[in-house]
């Protein structure tokens, strides 16, 4: 297994080069667009590194999927989905025009920006700083506290530069999507972006959403099947489709250049980092990384 | 003239009723739904009264026109339309879609509500109290004093329940269409949709209109066509293909229901308010006022 | 006047390098790119010429002016509204988008393709060749059969690459916005795009359209007064808009480079002819011409 | 299980009555809305019959699936994919509005009608009826002779009232995404779509894409993998991304009201057929069967 990991990592490493790190947000900016690393815990719990496992990165919409889970596990289903739709969508991931011309005005998904933040605003407390709390507990028993941190520096430059986010809130309250005070959503919001990790805490929450329900922490049957059911369906922007033909897995991207990817059958969980991006916001050699390793180890679901 | 007026009023009151009042805006819900006024100032100069005259209303959109042509003044021709666009849509009044969809990510011109916010944002002045009062010393100079007020309750009405607008605003920002705090050119926006007046005043705004560039105060001979030109193609909302061809002179409406409109060839300026909507947003029984009116009087530019 | 023009022209002709000879359809691809010629026949009836005036082209979308007219002498204004919109739209010419997304299902506005198509498809008659020889000779009627004929091979290569078109019109069956052969109906559409004028022929046309509805042959009121305000706010695809503020006289292009333009107010009718386009499909060379034109003769109508 | 199929089927025969038959195919419209029925194979090869089985009907959309094995088969995965996108949609199934807004100007997927048109355009022959033979054939091989029929009537009546999918498939010409005769393409398509079965042809149709590659016939494991994947992330209209988190396995829809449903992991196969259907166009009663028997037997693949 090291072996394959070391020999993927390698004949992936060149494609940094034909990827972008994301400057929307000033701090990404600072991202290492040569740097390529992968974790894979297997089955029996095993722990396998290669490459750039050191650096730290921040979650990004890889945020989405606990923000979903902890409003799932805070709501139901029910209370989740009367204001989220289920339906995937070919759009790019902050756009609006899916909001407005939709008959039932509500935001597609809870992975694209607008059923994220519409999805973050289901999270329980009494304020920004206990939701923000009780989301971050959440991660960090996952992943244990030494590998999950917050990087005080991306959050004020999400919030600084985050107008595209903050229409869609103003959009989401206007709809009745959200209620309450849009900018204390959105803190939150850009506050779990920021949430900072490195590839074996990426792939030790990956690993989570690998085993059965009754693990540790315990979720409701349905609370691990709904997550896993949207990374694969939602779970890499516009390039969702793609990836399920291509890699076959559950798989969540964020801007970072951050991919948390997990096989349900093998009790997988992996985690990516190579900042330098896509056009469609994916990061350029992690999506080879875990078709290679698909192929590789048979791991699609089909 | 008069007969002619009270005539038409008197057929079209009925049409009230069919229409309905705009709740969107707490305040705006108050008004009267029956209500119809019409004040019609001809190339004489002489000012002709019917129906509702006294009641006193809200600009709404009808501000667009005067924000436009302050930001024409202040910034020029280009200055204007280097970040505005000049084609008609027949999409809604506040549609975020075509921002989205436009390769040219531009405002569609400066009457929708997102051409018209980044229009407001080309005013001059150190601060918003200082911009608006430019502005409301403008319209106040045309109109008289006496003729012109602020409603603060309708303002703190539109500032309160602005979420589509604040959407508007930030997208606008990250499409950097417009600059600077957007909190403040939304402030700037809801206090220009807050200048009241009444049918007469409506009129006198609107005789200018319909006078030369060297009337007073003067205009430029281009901010006077091109003022013109929106009115007639982007003034009703997506009702106004519809209302060039049934109407066939400039104007513009807001959701307080009223309505101004001009006959340029005939130096004739006119003020219409009745409270009840149209499904396009525009005064249901004042738009067929204004049909009435232009059949009878041959005011068609065409 | 016979100075000017020529100046006009002159000034302009360098323009023509920069627009491109449409190509999709093949014969049209053979037009003079560097041609531009004009005529002009002002209020007394006088005929003005300059530039390349004896090159021949095909009306092009010119043709749906006609076909309006026809169409709502034929049926009534309520037998062709009931089915085709009055609202111009931002979109290119040949948009499917509206019209699927549109509520009522009605092509917007009948200067449009589908529009124009849908219209084309109310003029009456018991083959497509009757319709269109009443078409035809409503045509040749105003503008003498000298000026008129029919380009057989532009007829042919329409008819063999209009794909668009034809998508277009099985959409406009599908909705009930057309009944009938579908591909009859396109054979009409063709024809009328593939007749032939030239500016003299053109401005003979326009002239027709600036005098009043008593003039031969005489028109209702109401068509003049319709087809002057759709060619205002419909007659330059998704440039409208800025025509009408920059040049301000109702005008329609077509992609043979043609335009024929109005000035109601004079009683002057415009033909110009210059087959390289701009991006938007309008001649490039004329656009200017006629904003030079009408700045330098006061034709706007604001 | 033959109880447990039983007891879903009389649980959900009442959901036949708050669904409706199809109607725009005139054909269609003579199902039994009332009929509910549905065939199960298992992993074991056992075949479980409940319910209305005897009835006879159309593929449909279904033969979107065996159009795009024989596409992948005839024409390898670029050959297809160069032309077809592979993103999931949550629009209608008729829609042209992403052909024309999405930039690459591609189908979207291969099982959303303007993608099957151009996939089923790929399938090899000389002629319509050789290609139409082909997939026949390939049908009938799978699910054996006696299964399988053709019914004219229904081909006929689509072939009749088709505008929307003719108008997709100019369109598709239009943008170069098929070649050569359209109405050729159509004809196959809509040949395609009245192939008959039942619901036991139905289950071993999908028998054979639960099994591996090496079951007869043999298929690529490329082939099966993307058509399981499309029908998981594509296969039920814009009810897709729902049907994955309440049901979660591949299946396909067709107007007919059937559904074709497989469970990789157990080997499974599922015909169901009730001819009323929801407002997204799924058999309003076979989606929930297939919710209850997916819990029941826990076939979700997450």
């Amino acid at each position: 297994m090291q072996a394959t990991l070391e020999a993927i990592v390698a004949q992936n490493r060149a494609l940094t080069a034909r990827g972008k790190v994301a400057t929307y947000i000033p701090e990404l900016a600072m991202g290492d667009a040569n740097a390529i690393g992968i974790c894979l815990i297997d089955g029996a719990g095993n722990i396998h590194l290669a490459g750039d496992t050191d650096i730290r990165f921040t979650l990004q919409s890889v945020s989405k999927v606990f923000a979903l889970m902890l409003a799932l596990e805070d709501q139901g289903f029910a209370g989740v989905f009367d204001r989220i739709g289920m339906e995937p969508t070919g759009d790019a991931f902050n756009s609006i025009v899916k909001l407005e011309t939709f008959a039932s005005l509500r935001p597609l998904n809870p992975l694209i920006n607008a059923g994220a933040i519409a999805t973050t605003a289901l999270i329980k407390g009494d304020s920004v700083a206990e939701r923000f709390q009780r989301l971050y507990s959440y991660i960090e028993t996952i992943a244990g506290s030494e590998r999950i941190g917050f990087n005080e520096r991306v959050y004020r430059s999400e919030k600084a530069t985050g107008d595209r986010n903050r229409a869609i809130g103003y959009f989401l309250r206007d709809i009745e999507a959200i209620t309450g005070d849009v900018e204390e959503v959105l803190d939150l919001y850009f506050r779990q972006c920021s949430i900072e990790t490195d590839v074996l805490g990426l792939a030790t929450l990956a690993r989570r959403l690998a085993l059965g329900p009754e693990a540790d922490p315990p979720l409701t049957r349905d609370t691990l099947r709904v997550v896993r059911t949207f990374m694969y369906t939602c779970g890499m922007y516009d390039a969702t489709g793609e990836f399920a033909v291509k890699v076959g897995i559950p798989a969540k991207s964020g801007v970072s250049g951050a991919i948390m990817a997990i096989a349900p059958n093998r009790q997988m969980g992996i985690g990516v980092i190579a900042p330098a991006l896509d056009e469609k916001g994916n990061s350029k050699a992690g999506v080879q990384v875990l078709a290679d390793l698909s192929r590789e180890l048979g791991l699609s679901v089909f």
